[in-house]
């Protein structure tokens, strides 16, 4: 094993809490929620969104049903600066929504901030310094006292433009690196900032305290945010916040945790994106607490669709065991989790119990837009990317895309009639019996093609209804001149949506795979597949082969 | 927003603890491991692994450091009790690892599980029945005393066969679906199943509270833990053992607050393999040990390989953001975190310091054979993946995963120089730079082929060291035939490792881009690009210009 030296690291410290109430509590209600995936989300992404795709995200927020979304650092870049002003521009923040900006300490930042705010009805100024003993020594050398100088200096600058602002203006103060903060200069600065903005029942501010690093187990998040309850003045006017990252993979412990400790309003995003191992998700907390009868107040009734924008706003892919949402979480591959929750099915449409109690699902799929019979589904191993992936492994075929549907559904029909799950081999079989002995309504007997300066010309013989015919055509490309040949007297007509061919085997003188989907009249489309030493002659068997399987 | 009837999901009843101590706890000490990744892993994959991958499984696990290993359900599975065999008849099983089993209270499974570990030193029985009231009142339709009848008829048996067997024998029983459990009858079971067995210290029980679904926040998972330390008879010899799933995204918490609660032993996988979300993650856990200084006795130094075989294994791609050992975790998009880590590595350089505090790194990378050059390389946005999804996504080009390290170093090279991120379109110009637009040593003039029936005949003229030459060639296609023209003049010789090719477009008139790879004494593996309205011309395209690219 490897040597890590003594004294690397550390025990985090403990918090002296001995009559802790927290461990006593559950969560009866939900927080205020604040989504961050438009800031702390997006800034972590190796292909940051652009302005479509921040709009389709702060539009699928809106439906989610957030009240309060943070929208980006507007004076650090110009592109968050041009989306807040079209939010505004194009009136597209509701009435009831406060749209939160992040910002240091500087007024030309903060000047800039507000011009980007203009005409935003509801609005929270995220202010943030670094209070980390860690950040306070390497990062900016300066002195406890210092520190909080410019906390307060932020706050007078926000007082500043607040008064020319027209429009409500809300405070939130975070002390970042929170979790590397010791607690009584977390509560003191936080404590300076308040007073400084003249907290009141008419003006409550929101004290963010961010595991920016998660550091130690996540009962010691919540002793943190105990003591800090305790120690904070005029409490019943501050809105503590969460805002966990998952470093140590209990960012969703550490937060419901912390509401159990007092917190009021929770930071994160969906599906836990953001810096390094991502902020806390959120669908995993509102889900959680809709299992336990609390209303979240988000609508996550349709999971599919929530992750359809979101993957595509930050093109990373959902993990299939991700809770509540990913792929296989709704599936029982073990035959006596299948008969459990079957019999729990059946009792419970037999008994008409309200109370949903099946063994091994700790949500009803349904109440998130997901199905029982994809439990089935997946289980027979006909999962859209599975069969697709077992073929590419095993066996070398690099099914495009856009076919896995298709020889999903062949698989399907397969395993269903089966009832079990099917091996590789059987996987195989079913792809070559579809694709390479598909019954020939019109088969190929010869195919000679001469390319000169891309314009081909070629000689096609082919059988149809019992007579050979040869014809010759031209095109842009073999594919292309073989169909015009063929439409001088083949009347069905198609067009070819797409090919895609890849070589079999490691060397030139390889077999080649060639792909090709086809759309007639009477069918959505369909696919052929064909293999050949040669590429053209590969296209051409595909071609074919998609003809004769439209006739099924 | 969907309306989901009251009475639905009701709140999990809370666990009566007053004077709970766990809270007051810090972990010190690593618990006894045991992988489940063979049996719970297994059992939950679309394409269940065989004997191969069972092979390279098990030999990473004895690397790890796993002395518990449960390898199966061999009298259920023939492949489970195959690789039992196999394991034993290869002598592959260290003298000081125990070979766990799992198994039913049924005498005919009993007796084939101890056919299977024939052989076996060290073996622990794995006895299970389900004891939750849903499955009691739903699945069994069974009263408390018979489902204890029945437990105790499984020990009975288990110590029938236990005198028969050359080995030592242990025994874990597992209350199934304890999270569904009343507490009470989870301790009356285990006790019964302890005292039957004759509990001592030479005869350690090993008792298993599987949070088989997870139902409730972690804290009152460690309650249950804590609750049943005090209600097991001869706890001095009992090993309370854990085995979490992650329904709430909570099991490395439950698990880590369990153990602060007096768990002794914890069953997981590696990267959250296991049922619908995934039993508990054991790298987390170990390596949330080692951040506080904690020796894990398992060793991941080297995180790469322990994903490369998992992932091979599991066939699940690990998300980008799990902790420890996702591709981004390492990686600082924001400036300011840029700056602060380097300040922090800086004055970790300058002072000499071995405690490990460099913010926004919560563990060295370097401890997990991971570099702090990711940082730089991924945020600069030449990540492996990152540039050919990107040349995809917005431009269209499927460039094939061998050819990824290629592109990826070339907009590394830039980034470097740049020393920021590159956009989209910048990065589309070093494609195009490197591949369309490569500086021409040899230059294509003109080439036409004839198929008939798979033999390729061509004509091919180019210009090399200033000289046009023509000349004739034949083989499997239009690419070996080319190739064959070629090297009558040309002294180069080259191998073509792989071809691959796609549409651009959607109608068969559109252009086609072939990929060809070729080698050369000189060069480890190049890629050339071809584009062309004919797929024959695209493939020769593409093959000039990997040429021209060995020149480089």
């Amino acid at each position: 094993m490897k040597n890590i030296p003594a004294g690397k690291y550390r025990p985090y410290p403990k918090i002296d809490l001995p009559n802790r109430k927290w461990p006593n509590n559950t969560i009866t209600k939900a927080p205020k929620w604040c989504s961050v995936d438009l800031r702390d989300g997006n800034q972590a992404l190796i292909n940051p969104m652009n302005m479509d795709k921040k709009l389709e995200l702060f539009s699928l927020l809106l439906k989610i049903g957030f009240k309060e979304i943070e929208v980006g650092f507007p004076s650090a870049s110009k592109i968050e600066f041009d989306f807040l002003r079209r939010l505004v521009n194009d009136k597209l923040i509701p009435d009831d929504v406060t749209i939160q900006v992040l910002v240091q300490a500087r007024e030309h930042l903060i000047a800039k901030t507000f011009e980007a705010l203009k005409g935003v009805k509801k609005a929270t100024i995220h202010l943030y310094n670094s209070t980390s003993t860690a950040q306070r020594k390497m990062v900016f050398k300066k002195s406890k006292e210092e520190i909080i100088a410019l906390a307060l200096e932020g706050v007078d600058l926000v007082k500043k433009y607040e008064k020319k602002h027209d429009g409500e203006i809300f405070l939130e103060y975070s002390p970042e690196s929170f979790t590397g903060t010791e607690l009584e200069f977390a509560a003191k600065i936080s404590n300076a900032v308040t007073a400084r903005w003249g907290i009141s029942d008419k003006r409550k501010v929101i004290i963010n305290l961010p595991a920016t690093v998660e550091m130690s187990t996540p009962n010691v998040y919540a002793d943190q945010v105990e003591w800090m309850s305790e120690h904070l003045d005029n409490r019943e006017n501050v809105i503590i916040s969460t805002h966990t990252h998952n470093d140590r993979g209990t960012s969703v412990a550490a937060t419901e945790l912390a509401l159990l400790a007092g917190a009021d309003r929770v930071e994160g995003t969906l599906l836990s994106n953001g810096e390094r191992t991502g902020n806390v998700d959120i669908i995993t907390l509102a889900l959680n607490m809709t299992t336990q009868g609390v209303e979240s107040n988000l609508d996550f009734s349709n999971v599919n669709e929530v992750i359809d924008v979101v993957e595509r706003c930050t093109e990373i892919k959902t993990h299939v065991r991700h809770p509540y949402v990913g792929e296989l979480v709704y599936t029982a591959f073990s035959g006596s989790h299948q008969d459990a929750i079957n019999k729990g099915l059946a009792h419970r449409k037999a008994s008409k119990e309200v109370f949903w109690e099946v063994p091994y699902l700790p949500i009803d799929p349904e109440d998130v837009g997901r199905s029982y019979e994809s439990i089935i589904r997946i289980n027979s191993q006909s999962g859209k990317g599975g069969v697709a992936y077992i073929l590419e492994k095993n066996f070398g075929y690099q099914l495009p895309k856009a076919m896995h549907p298709e020889i999903g559904k062949l698989v399907q029909n397969v395993s269903d009639k089966k009832g079990q799950e099917l091996s590789s081999e059987e996987i195989l079989k079913i792809f070559e019996d579809n694709y390479f002995h598909v019954k020939e309504h019109i088969s190929l007997t010869d195919f000679t093609v001469s390319s000169v300066k891309g314009i081909s010309k070629c000689t096609l013989t082919y059988i149809y209804n019992g007579k050979e015919i040869t014809v010759e055509g031209e095109g842009n490309g073999p594919v292309d001149a073989c169909k015009d040949a063929l439409m001088k007297n083949y009347k069905n007509d198609f067009i070819i949506n797409s090919y895609y061919e890849h070589s079999y085997g490691n060397q030139s003188s390889a077999k080649a795979i060639a792909y090709i989907e086809i759309q007639t009249k009477d069918t959505l489309s369909c696919f052929g597949v064909g293999a050949d030493n040669d590429i053209a002659t590969a296209s051409v068997k595909a071609l074919f082969c998609a003809l004769n399987r439209t006739f099924h």
